[in-house]
């Protein structure tokens, strides 16, 4: 499938092969699942939320920058091609609200919905602002191990993870992490693309979803788990971006509630440098 | 209009009356906008999520309750008549992805999208859970003065507001709020709607819109704001719905960050007894 797409399916990155497009007309893309950032039943969330908002940016009536973006987990993914819809629903002066829906064709033929998304683009203007979630005080990336990987996941080795603090439990004994409330689901990683990219904005949708569930830090209990629809406000700039060069980003990630089968993740993303680029928050389905 | 709309339209609250919808076909119903949750230049953003979330509750396909909502305030409303589009793009075992869009038609005679929304509904099942986000330490509702409405706003009116921190400055002198980043836009809040009404799964929708924008709070400047999306997830189930009866929700919102032309708010409510009933986080526009 890679003969069909665009240039920027020749970069050797294996991120920007994930979620290179191929236009078909004005509002549909087709794309393929990449086996590189295969998780446990389908592609990593992340890469999805890539792909998606990478329909947005390539589409030709696209104004200005992301803003917001809201990526609902309709199915599990198969491996193979995938149609990408991506409509602007309204455009004003300054905003575009865009309407997203991926496809793929089950084994009987129908044309399924898998996911479904809707973002939001604007020019932004300088304004008066203020930051009022600094970066927290953690060693720098090179004075924290990086973190191996033991568990049979692909897409976790497409990203080096360098964990400050609450790294993933090694033991599953269902036991209840104790603590204040306030660090118990609490997760603080130095994080870049494997190899180093410089971040864009389809970069950070995809870093807003690099932590494990949060159920495992608060209960450690292998149950199943799957982000049902996360939303990631980016308040980055072009310039912010381009500033982040080849650094690391730290992100940071905490459920606030776990309850009835669901919990939801409150999460950061700062620049080396302490620029706050991503606020974003996901609810994620649990079993038991 | 309000002949044509269906029995719960009788209903003599004035919440129920602006949310009401009248069926047409599987996946199209119509509204009337209220000037009873009017705001500046539209309807409350509050009510607009109610109204679309009411459309999926309405819905003869609805499967399980909601566990989260997105909508995107693409252009400002104007008063009279509206159209809903609400289609289950994919319907699980116990899942339901939803793509909602609010049409009105321009002096133009075109069908013009005002609003956009994606929600999730799910049959949730009992499981092992945990609150890390308790409601915060605060006198009870009767030991908080009730706002008074000195501002223009309609839909003000329609809610009772005990401002226990964070109220609206009187002064708009455009000095940052000093203090600590945690608080220096917190607003914590005693509200129900005026007159009370037991709430359920729309209410908690508009709830989480009833926060004054936090840049008058963080910088008080009269510069125009507008919420550009909102994220509400769902952890009430209806039986902690049934629990509030017609008691006070604490309402907890704060900024994370600032800047060029937009802030976000993440917030929280929680029932009377200190049920964490829904986690949210917005995205506002503001000038200057």
């Amino acid at each position: 499938v890679f003969e069909e797409q665009p240039a920027s399916a020749l970069s050797a990155h294996p991120f920007d092969q994930a979620i290179a497009l191929t236009p078909h007309g004005a509002d549909t893309f087709s794309g393929h699942t990449s086996p590189a950032y295969w998780n446990m039943v389908g592609p990593f969330g992340g890469i999805s939320a890539a792909v998606v908002l990478n329909a947005v940016m390539q589409h030709a009536s696209r104004l200005g920058e992301p803003v917001s973006l809201t990526i609902n987990y309709a199915s599990a993914m198969v491996p193979g091609v995938f149609t990408v819809s991506a409509r602007a629903a309204r455009t004003n002066r300054s905003t575009q609200h865009w309407i997203v829906e991926v496809f793929q064709t089950s084994q009987a033929g129908a044309q399924e919905t898998v996911l479904t998304a809707c973002a939001i683009t604007a020019i932004r203007r300088d304004t008066w602002g203020v930051n009022d979630m600094p970066m927290p005080p953690v060693p720098a990336p090179q004075d924290v191990a990086r973190q191996t990987v033991d568990v049979p996941l692909e897409w976790l080795k497409r990203y080096e993870l360098r964990m400050v603090n609450g790294k993933m439990p090694s033991t599953f004994d269902g036991l209840e992490n104790g603590g204040a409330l306030e660090t118990a689901s609490l997760t603080q990683v130095w994080l870049r693309d494997e190899p180093p990219r410089a971040p864009d904005f389809c970069a950070l949708a995809a870093f807003a979803d690099v932590f494990y569930p949060r159920v495992y830090l608060r209960r450690p209990s292998p149950v199943p788990v799957g982000t049902v629809s996360m939303t990631v406000y980016f308040h980055a700039s072009r310039a912010d971006l381009a500033a982040c060069g080849h650094g690391y980003v730290l992100g940071q990630a905490r459920g606030q509630v776990f309850r009835d089968g669901f919990f939801d993740q409150s999460a950061q993303l700062w620049s080396e440098s302490g620029t706050l680029l991503v606020t974003s928050l996901q609810i994620v389905y649990f079993k038991e």
